[in-house]
């Protein structure tokens, strides 16, 4: 149940693999089977009305529980998203960054599952849930290993 | 933030509203935003192979959520089930009984989520997770006052 | 993009590896990516107030998706839900029978996806839909070949 | 069960409430429970290895039954999205558009559902799927005057 990275490597992997999100998402902590990954709020990711909007909190959601995976998984750039499942719950406060945490629900072969409760900083109301599951590359193979 | 039932009042007033399914479920736990709930398992919950089939994890975490509404806005008989999510994580143990650990994660005025962890007894692993929402009568009407 | 089994044979073949449910299902109709499955509506699939259950409307889905799933790939006993969502529309009629719409929509090495349209018989306004993923055995395994 | 808007008076509201996001999205088609939206995709929709990203087919969808309840309830800013499902198929195809076929098939008072498949443009093989459900601002209330 040993993490394959630690809070250094895996943030300085994302940056590599998703340099164009790079400024939007920071990790705040991590521990073997949970973490919490902010999302740096600015105006694009706010909706009408100046909240934070729903593609934004999808993002937020699918790159804690990516990240999740590599933290245990080690490097393996190609684990794809293969289901979401998302409640909005309330009313994001305004344009406050977002704290999502994610707990891993399974780590299989080939599928992983995790949770994600979503807040708006400062406040201890879930804004919204989410579990996402992603298919994981067979271990072995040229994918798993491209990292 | 107060419970509308106890834990008795609670478990008694089920029993009233769905008699084919009393000797299905029993209330382990309640307090201000959690429940447990315990589905006694019995052949008629299996599937072939033996273990706890998806439509008896299903009514479990329907009357766990339910359950949960009922603890907090009082006698409600026609609140529905709107929509549901499951992931199914990992094969049940055998014919053991299920617990489902169930958190309210809103109650509004017109809809209420709540998430549920299942597992068999004496695993600490999850089998199943759902999310549940429920369709609230507005208050005051004829359907709210009907528990 | 054929059929692996043709209707009777699949028939024959639920009935086989799902004994206890024989009784509650029948397949309507069978095409390469779609079918019809009824439930045979009776006491035992209703709820308090004589309509069909959220459990009863569950297993239905998770049937039909599962036999088309078995219609493409032939007998596979071990095909297994990993997740469901599921959207409860309409009330469904009294005890009428209910038909389920079964689309498949994606038929992979590893994850099938099928979609489910619920209706009571004789109304063609949908009470329920539901999305059903199956992980699928990997080919050439023991487990592909057990059916 | 006539439309409240016709195509041109819904893709004018949609650029009025929506102005962000007016390049991103136009209008295909529409009639009383179905339309098309498309996904004009630029740079900023990409993930690396310059597919379209989750972000940007979550938007699409929600944008899709967004305006599938415009057009049957009118001008109505307050509706909200409470749930969400998406499955993801297959990988898009590039940097082409995506199409989005969006099917009504609830719209209740309080509750409205709407199924989508989406399409990489040329291909007939949907890349993902979702359903989502917005929650409607009461009739007569201030909320639903707004537009």
């Amino acid at each position: 149940m040993a993490l394959a990275l630690a809070k250094e490597e895996l943030s300085e992997y994302l940056k590599q693999v998703f340099p164009q999100v790079a400024e939007d998402f920071a990790l705040e902590r991590l521990d073997e089977d949970s973490l919490t990954m902010r999302l740096l709020v600015t105006d694009r990711h706010l909706r009408p009305g100046g909240t934070v909007s729903g593609p934004s909190m999808f993002g937020l959601a699918d790159v804690a529980v990516y990240a999740m995976v590599l933290a245990r998984k080690g490097r393996q750039a190609l684990a794809v998203t293969t289901n979401c499942s998302m409640d909005f719950m309330r009313k994001p406060e305004g344009a406050r960054d977002m704290l999502a945490d994610c707990r891993l629900l399974k780590l299989g072969r080939t599928l992983a599952v995790g949770d994600v409760l979503m807040y708006s900083e400062g406040s201890d109301k879930p804004v919204a849930r989410a579990t996402m599951t992603y298919s994981l590359p067979p271990e072995g193979s040229a994918a798993a290993r491209m990292g």
